[in-house]
């Protein structure tokens, strides 16, 4: 057996993503439309407060495409606290006019290949607290994809020694880091929880971005041997002040 | 050929996932409503006599995600106890209201790699009775996922020795085994009844406990070289008494 | 090109799945429903005729969990005859509360690597007719699942001298022989009719006989190298007689 | 660069597969029925001349199976005629109660590996034209699928002389030697129109024909090492003057 | 890590491909119709100053066969610009009558495998800009797909010296080159914004030409080692003008 590697993991995580039909929803009167888009401006901003405790945090995006249309992603310190805000959001009222069309099921993730081992408890370093429990930021555009590492019969990422994955994971994480101050990125965990093993949400004022880095590591060995992907979702902000324009027809 | 490995049997399991229409159950009346999941809770406490007389159990879950909202769980001692209860389900009122998402046949079992040999009939030892025939835990969280063993061009579960089979099968017991008061793991077997060979529920009141065990078992030669699996589905337990909650819209 | 293994091939076979859709069915009014249900009754009785004249033969069954609620299985001496048979089925008023989830065009098929060559014609053998054109039987149980023989790149059935094929095969069938009087199989061929190469049906009164038969064959090189599976169905059976309740909501 | 193996192109071909939603057709009352079968008789007789003017040709076939009930292939001299005919016939009334299922854009194709090089143009030669504007036969059964040649990491098609390709295709040709007068095969090339590279269309009074002929071709090593098959429909022969029988409900 | 090959990237694109429910739009009435048509109309017009202006283009095309209807290309200098599009396009009221089929999320992007370095800046280089922003063609025929590079265990693209991949696409570039006049290729990359890393979309006013220069690509090791494609859409010019037309039933 290789030797684990350990994780540290912090708020569970719940990407949902709904298709909107607008062909029934344009059905419905202007004044129960407005209604319905008040209702889910208040579910959101109840949900602020979390945000200001630092209980917790979300982020709306509108999805460029035809995999989805809105984008919510939530974290929160117990997975069922997720349950419940999912179930509260689809008994809104809007939602009779929303599509599931996909979802993700983890858990905010550090890998310690890249930590050094200490005494310390590391839940105590402000520093992984702080990205254990992140505050999300508000950049113009979002891509979400997961992603695991591969076991083939030749190249299996789970068979490697710890000093190889060691390695091959700094490297990796030195390309990330030219992108400090371009584009923040959260890992998710998901092993157990959902059907691939992590799911990667980037944030950034310059979607370009996005290609470049997911490019860039493509020739990282890492990546090149060891990673697979699922589908890839892009999207720009959307602000619960710009709900009734989103939603108006 | 290589040697077959016996197993155990014990009930026969379905697990059932459906998610829930609300566009259409919010145009029941509360009435109505109220009425179907009276008939639900009827229909489930009319079978907690089969678990008294342990005869059979059944757990009920809230799934995360959008892959299902609802996993019930059935095992009885013969297969056509499962076609009744599915079919019944169905008949229900609210089932109307309810879209099947995915099922899994299986039967409790136990693979006789980590048991030794003896003259005593297994199925009279009561150890391995209460494991054929379970009462489940009714845990906060439960996980489910369906799995195969890897038959490959190089590496082929099925054609290994079966000491080498029965070597890595004990050291992946090993990692089960620190998990012990922490998750309570049953497998099914389901090769000859559905997709995959394999089903997985583990329950759990501690939801990290199951990424921490798949995750650890993924560097386990068993799972990093003969693991293949199908969609993880985590829940949090649903009892009766919080239906009316669980549905009111 | 290896040498061909020949097949004597039968009736020409049909395996019809079909969900049962309870939403709109319980909205029929109950006498309309049970007149749907005489005509379906009657629909399975003027093929009975066909059972007995020996030039045909059907099973119905009752499929566990989501994959479908009906099996119907036909066998005929043409292939037009089931074409019409499927056509005149979706035309029975009830079949506008079924919804087709799977099907399989096959033919029932004998290879010839474990009879012996002789002058004789195949055809004109008494046990050979039986079991081309069978007589099908009313157990309890029902297992149904399309199947490849791999062409991988190392391991390729059909690039395998036909002495190693026949070999293979002599030692898989000597498995199927240990369920003789527990499981009555029936392969029927689909090269070039449907999207695997066989499909293959199992009946008994004992459910657990089919995962011991098919668990077993894992083991053996033919299945465990070359053997490729699409999906399992158990069913258990429905009589003419048990229509009635069967349907009744 | 392996040598690119010529190929000679004819007409362009539109597959284009159908079910029945017989539910929702049987609401529609008798005399509308009749006059949508009218108009789609019309729109099929209208197209009678171009058969018999050798400017296209088309054939219609009812599908065994849930894959699709009806097939009806178009051969046409340019590719934007079946653009019209394909929107031309989603805008007859009754194809408000056809489903689409499947369709497979080509062109009838000639490969140059059996032919030898001469001076001489091709497409003025007597017997190729009449293979590449074709006449379709009428016979009892059709069979269609795609195909690939594969692209492994050993077995790699598109990487081999073209001289092995020649003597691959000659051999696999001997064997559809072998069923003339039995089949009539036609190969449409879909390299850059569709998803497989090519569709095979086979036509014969025997449907048996059409098991024997992929069988045996499955052991030629053309096959067995690179052929990759998509799904396989069979059909039954649907002539107009039938249609009011096979639409009657 | 393999040397990175940079991209040069130009305006941003969104394929979006819809089919038309004609059932559901045959009960519009005819006045209705023409009003969603002339609404449509002027939501394309609206966009043509923009094509006037040079800060973006789009083409609309009628693809062959049942994958979908209608392909609308757009590109546009920021990728939110493609959102608003998107939204507009389906809050039209025809687009109650459109279902999304596919879409793709990229950018026009050059690699710079072909081009040599200087110190001059690339934007600024008037050929470079006219292939980054370009004016699309209104050809007859239309042809897409999306693609990736093939990852496997011998064959990985990214695991090659920059050397040999610059060799691999030169020739393939040598390829594309006997196809100007006939064809004109626009390559989007789509690493980071999509399932696929790249489409290819070509215009030509002979169809043929997109299955040749596909076809003999594929014989080229760059694509016979290393392509992995997607579905392949192949359309007939849909013109603004011949809207009414197009949509009358």
């Amino acid at each position: 057996m290789s030797e684990v590697a350990e994780t540290l993991d912090g708020w569970y995580s719940l990407h949902l993503f709904y298709a909107i039909d607008w062909t029934t929803f344009r059905l419905v009167s202007e004044d129960e439309r407005e209604s319905m888009i008040s209702e889910l401006e208040s579910f959101i901003n109840d949900r602020t407060h979390v945000r200001e405790s630092h209980t917790g945090d979300h982020a709306i995006y509108n999805i460029t495409g035809q995999k989805a249309d809105l984008l919510l992603w939530f974290l929160r310190p117990e997975m069922k606290e997720l349950n419940k805000i999912e179930n509260d959001f689809n008994k809104l009222r809007i939602a009779d006019y929303l599509i599931p069309t996909y979802s993700y099921v983890s858990v905010i993730e550090l890998s310690n290949y890249l930590t050094g081992k200490s005494d310390e408890n590391p839940y105590e370093n402000p520093h992984i607290k702080a990205r254990l429990y992140p505050e999300l930021p508000h950049s113009e555009y979002i891509c979400f994809y997961p992603m695991d590492k591969r076991r083939n019969e030749t190249y299996n990422w789970y068979m490697l020694p710890i000093e190889d994955r060691k390695k091959l994971m700094y490297n990796h994480g030195m390309i990330g880091r030219k992108y400090a101050g371009k584009i923040k990125q959260f890992i998710t965990g998901s092993i157990g929880f959902d059907d691939f093993e992590w799911g990667v949400t980037l944030f950034s004022d310059d979607v370009l971005q996005f290609k470049k880095i997911v490019y860039e590591m493509r020739f990282d060995e890492t990546t090149a041997r060891y990673g697979e992907f699922g589908s890839f979702y892009i999207g720009h902000i959307l602000n619960v002040d710009d709900f009734k324009e989103f939603f108006s027809i």
